[in-house]
């Protein structure tokens, strides 16, 4: 499924124009044939380009059935800062499930006053929230801890990050509506999916900025995201942002599920394990050019790519094409959102030799993205999870580049 | 194909929880059955739930080809700022062609020093911005100026708005590019359409902020938007953002093509027209509830819309509820973005009696919103474009809501 097709970065000259120029000057004024006839009509409900092939990524060599899986976003064939909802990435335990909003409803108990079931529609007529958030699932990048994926693209191998606007109601006045009781300082999320899949919510990011988000773009959430409901954490690992959500408890402590005792713990070298590590912390990603990559020649090139913190805003993304030597600061686009995809970008003018680039970014909290080998350092490589560490890619003499984590 | 089913706005208590604990509280904790069965797999390209049937409309009994139509966004059905693609408006005037993007080119000429032409994959190579801008039609709305639309929702009546996050090199990097000469003070700009759609643009629009758009909403263009390339100009009327775009030649005068001429004029009282209205000016319109739409019974509802200015950034929406005898300020969604839709809510406690709400915004150049009075007392009911007028809904004991503005 995955298309290997690249818009190969074609190297300009210093404004941008040598080859342009070259190539084509004769033939300007002399616009190819174009069609005469009257072309489609209008409709209701409309679809990409059938010559556009870019696709999510997934593994159809597995063992795990596919309703088990994951399916990652083409970063480096993707533009601006929100991802398509048909190309956002994807992460079941136990597949899509078809639920019919009319019956669906989210049941709130436990230590509350007054226990309630809101129904999918009564939702969305209360004060809403819309905010453009990034999602990542904290198993992203983890073939990189041991030294690097076998395939070694950004979508193969970081491919488990997206962006969207989420609409939803803030999980807080639902809460304040079932009068929750002050003893609680934990919620079990549960979804509808066949595995039940459930995590265990502290009270204090809930009644922060969590929503139950039934949007997604400006229209229904996708059934892979969750359709009708799914919990949205702002800057959380992925799977605690639970799909298809039936149900909160509230609770006096964590309900300890096994999706946060057998699963989504971070294993450490001397054998412990870190649990409830719920934030994804600062990363950037150089996205084009990127690993599978060709440059044609040498020459003026546009890098560009996203960076991202779940702890808050990016202030600043700094590039390197020389293995980390030096550094430059690069642009951002604006506005650059809180907990949001910010796309970067700067120039480079390659000279036809080796070179490693990369991208490190900071965030408000003055935290800046560490060396994969920092974070090897403080956690050894028993880890699945939360690798937020610089990725450099390795661009060779023929212009090839690669995944430089890879030995 | 116009989907009347409407997300009833239900009356909800002071703290929006009697209706729902009066009808609820009894089977909390007992959530409904839920599939057991593993749901679909991880897919390459995802869809919309079946359950969901949200479409554009567009008039079917026509005696215009649906080559030359318009379709119109669901705005009482949306949500947030971004418009899903599936659903952004269409006004289409030879139909929608089918555009190979690896033939397809850009070829800027005229007063140039340097004529050039652009293939798509050389523009997407190049530096390029992201910017999330709204897009509206000068026709939308068009009905209102003689006594209001037959079919009175918002969707008919005020449909041809949508927003988008676009990416595109900078008109003005081409034009450098091309060696732009002094004379040069119009654009020529020409699509690909059988038509071959074509507008005069002013060479200092282009310069300051003009975009040639390759992607949308994070990935390249619906073909209906202009597939693979169009012209977009934030803030300006539609058809000025030439789709399908193959030429920009450079004059020193406007081009007085028949859509300049023949078309997208506005017609005054005393038979004179207005011509090259290019900036859309601000506007709001409350979406939910709105005409179309019956109110349950007496309680507090959530009023939400959206508001616009083609001029730059909105700073305040006011609402009414009593006909503009007295406005209340509605909460903006932020970030509050230049040239985009801006998202408005704000509780309204409806009383059970009649009951004319409206809201109106003002944006920073210091420009409010008028009543549609005020624009006919100016321009006269000849016109067809440029209606910015409140858009008043009329609220019935009954709680049936219509356009106030049919006679």
């Amino acid at each position: 499924m995955h298309n290997r097709s690249r818009r190969w970065f074609l190297g300009l000259g210093a404004a941008w124009s040598a080859a342009v120029v070259a190539c084509r000057s004769k033939s300007a004024g002399l616009p190819s044939a174009e069609p005469r006839a009257l072309g489609a009509a209008v409709s209701s409900y409309g679809s990409r380009s059938p010559f556009e092939k870019t696709a999510r990524y997934f593994n159809q060599n597995t063992k795990v059935p596919l309703e088990e899986a994951s399916s990652r976003t083409p970063l480096h064939d993707t533009y601006g800062i929100i991802t398509p909802s048909s190309l956002h990435f994807e992460r079941h335990h136990s597949g899509v499930p078809a639920i019919d909003p009319t019956t669906h409803s989210l049941t709130i108990h436990g230590l509350v006053d007054r226990p309630l079931v809101f129904t999918v529609s009564e939702l969305t007529r209360m004060p809403s929230v819309s905010r453009i958030y990034f999602l990542e699932c904290s198993g992203n990048s983890s073939s990189e801890w041991r030294g690097g994926s076998t395939e070694s693209d950004v979508q193969h191998v970081h491919g488990l990050t997206s962006c969207s606007e989420w609409t939803g109601v803030p999980v807080a006045a639902l809460l304040r509506e079932c009068g929750i009781q002050s003893s609680a300082t934990w919620l079990l999320a549960e979804g509808a999916d066949a595995g039940k899949h459930a995590r265990s919510i502290p009270v204090k990011k809930a009644m922060d900025d969590a929503l139950v988000a039934y949007a997604q773009n400006g229209e229904p959430i996708r059934p892979e995201q969750g359709y009708p409901l799914r919990l949205f954490l702002p800057g959380w690992e992925g799977n605690t942002n639970v799909k298809w959500l039936r149900r909160l408890k509230a609770l006096d402590q964590p309900a300890m599920t096994r999706e946060e005792t057998s699963k989504y713990t971070d294993l450490m070298a001397d054998g412990t394990a870190r649990q409830f590590t719920f934030d994804m912390e600062a990363k950037s990603l150089i996205t084009r050019p990127s690993g599978g990559d060709t440059l044609a020649k040498s020459g003026l090139y546009e890098l560009t790519g996203i960076a991202w913190s779940g702890r808050g805003t990016i202030t600043k993304v700094e590039v390197t094409v020389d293995g980390g030597a030096t550094w430059t600061v690069a642009q951002l686009q604006t506005p650059v959102l809180p907990r949001a995809h910010t796309r970067f970008s700067g120039s480079w003018k390659w000279d036809g030799g080796e070179a490693l680039i990369a991208s490190r970014c900071t965030d408000d909290t003055g935290y800046t993205q560490p060396p994969l080998g920092e974070l090897i350092k403080v956690r050894g490589v028993n880890s699945q999870y939360h690798n937020n560490g610089i990725q450099p890619w390795k661009v060779a003499a023929d212009g090839k580049i690669s995944n430089a984590n890879r030995a």
